[in-house]
């Protein structure tokens, strides 16, 4: 089993925001040459994420308004406070939300395609942005 | 390191329901014939879900209970609206509850048992059934 | 690609408490010898959990405390009446919060470091303590 290294960038454009990378993760899964294996995505960030359903902008807007009802932006909180003077870190909803959505994710592929359902895509979740932002792929197969 | 792929099917009778599938994925582990190794369990729906928590069906209604309360199936919802006049569209409460609780995950195997705690079980999670819903079973090992 | 198994233990002093675990993980890493390869995390409980993010005592109580108001300690839930007369199974929020936050994860490392970006760490989350726990680690590499 060889590895493949490789990683996309994203500038996003809004404080919360949903992205489509699906075309992009397939074609790192080409160049790595491999035909069977898996691939980790991994946000190295700690206030966006990644996640697995549906590509559907409408949808999207409806995730993103049920994570701002449930984990609001503008509530009180502690890591806020304490980076007061900071406006680029008044951003301890996005890390809770990074949490509950996990920034990692494995997927398979076979005969060098993506093991996703037909209604299935990656989305790239910005969660504080607009910000410049990357995605680690790392592809392990033969 | 080898790949063995398998899957399982799932007919769900209600709209939100737990099913315990912990045998079947044993059952797959000991077929694939390998000792050591993992298994990326991975469920191709952006309605349905996966996690790994205790077998007792009452917290399995606590649970429901709770994500429903989380996200309400009778939100008003962008996603339902422009899919009006299709009920089996009326859905997105179930494609945000995927988003959090991710359709997919990665359990190590040794000596040909998967390595889980005492009180966990693999569940899968039907959000918006009844449906007939498959998980794909990804086995690398040796 | 070979296997190298190890685990950690931790002993938790609160009912929820967040614990930071990278350099264990990292010197786990460092005892594999392996270059290359990821290592699943994998916390065989079902009230306890992991997730990625920043090294930040403050951000942890803001996380612990969005989590007990998303699924409060003291609602009525099926779980805890069933075990009415037992103490330590009024644990019904931890087993939901498990669901939510999923118990394991895959974690890529390259030249012998963990492919974390700046503000990721490894968070231990005990969601029903205090109790003694542990973390099973399998590194796959070479």
């Amino acid at each position: 089993m060889n590895l493949y290294r490789d990683k996309i960038s994203l500038k996003t454009t809004s404080r919360l925001q949903i992205i489509d990378i699906t075309s992009r993760i397939s074609q790192i899964i080409k160049k790595s040459g491999f035909k069977n294996g898996f691939s980790i995505l991994h946000v190295p960030h700690t206030t966006a994420t990644i996640a697995v359903n549906e590509g559907d902008p409408d949808l999207w807007e409806d995730i993103l308004e049920v994570l701002t009802r449930l984990v609001p932006t503008d509530a009180k909180y502690r890591h806020n406070l304490k980076y007061g003077g900071t406006p680029s870190e008044q951003n301890a909803h996005a890390h809770i939300l990074n949490c509950l959505l996990n920034p990692s994710i494995t997927i398979p592929f076979i005969d060098g395609r993506l093991v996703l359902g037909t209604w299935q895509s990656i989305l790239f979740i910005e969660l504080d942005g607009p910000r410049v932002r990357k995605v680690d792929i790392m592809v392990y197969g033969v």
